[in-house]
């Protein structure tokens, strides 16, 4: 006899499927097609494994994987907005919290309640965990820009002033991965990939 | 000045990316195409999270979903092995080993150490976190054939023996979700997916 909360998490797991279809701005690094949620979502779940060693405070790496894992879960309904897309982060907020209430929805109370809170913990970006999960979050896509000529920096014309505001969290999570990323952004200026 | 270890683990981190450009036999439950090695991986990790309640034994779920996400790194240099291609995993292992030398060489000693530990152990299958992360690895994909009209089973013509041989992993992680699985191949053989 199958449980009624196996039935709704086997549901869920499949309902997943669809952040294989969810396409980001971002390019893989060999340029041949747009990144997807699911690959991106992988992608830094491994990078905090790598990297954690580098963050300012002790982290519960486990924490900070499992909101990795989940934080993109909301773009199944929500769709992806593009992080600078002015008009389409006025209405962001709004439309994800109804997909969190959907997707965490399919599972049964408590455990839907966990992954949700892993998520809320993710956007408030308060604890040294959400701040570290954010910084791979912001981390990744600068690889994926400056090690294909440029990317969507180029593409979208974005300033240095405007990655600089979105790769903050950086900062605050890590000296060490911020030295990093702000000689490979100013690299990145020199190369024409973003503009002064 | 940025660290000769960091460095690396930039470089291993981007090398990465080639995950997503690694395709598995299995399509996406909407047919639209192939499955990649980041999209299952991601999805077999988030499936830890919520089906570890019906482990057997009480297992470190943080240990299973860290094998689950480097689990396929080796298919960079070793590619997908068909699990059904019997030629093909002939070589498989000595090919897994060259690639994970290479690919878990790319970081510092104790900490590419501890990574290819975590393959190791997911690869001998004998504790009990190893055991939970192959029963993910080989369910996932049977949502995939289930839930869309019968999949690679029905493309290559897999028989019943030949699926249940590869899902016993399954049998001994979780007798809940064992009792699942075998009611949907069972529902799968009636359907025409899977051959007697």
């Amino acid at each position: 006899m199958i449980k009624d909360g196996l039935k709704r998490d086997i549901e869920f797991i499949v309902e997943l499927d669809k952040m294989k279809s969810i396409l980001r701005q971002t390019n893989l690094i060999d340029k041949s097609r747009r990144e997807d949620d699911a690959e991106h979502s992988w992608h830094i779940s491994v990078m905090a494994m790598v990297l954690s060693e580098y963050a300012n405070e002790n982290i519960d790496v486990c924490k900070v994987i499992k909101m990795l894992l989940v934080h993109d879960l909301v773009e199944i309904y929500a769709g992806d907005t593009f992080c600078y897309d002015v008009e389409g982060n006025k209405s962001k907020k709004k439309r994800e919290l109804e997909a969190a209430d959907k997707i965490y929805g399919m599972l049964k109370e408590d455990k839907g309640q966990e992954l949700r809170n892993l998520w809320d913990e993710f956007e408030e970006m308060k604890t040294k965990e959400a701040l570290f999960a954010a910084a791979m979050d912001r981390l990744q896509p600068l690889f994926s820009n400056y090690y294909s000529d440029g990317g969507t920096w180029k593409k979208f014309n974005v300033t240095k002033a405007e990655v600089y505001k979105r790769i903050a969290p950086i900062e605050k999570a890590s000296d060490e991965l911020w030295e990093f990323t702000t000689n490979m952004i100013e690299d990145a200026i020199k190369k024409g990939y973003i503009k002064e």
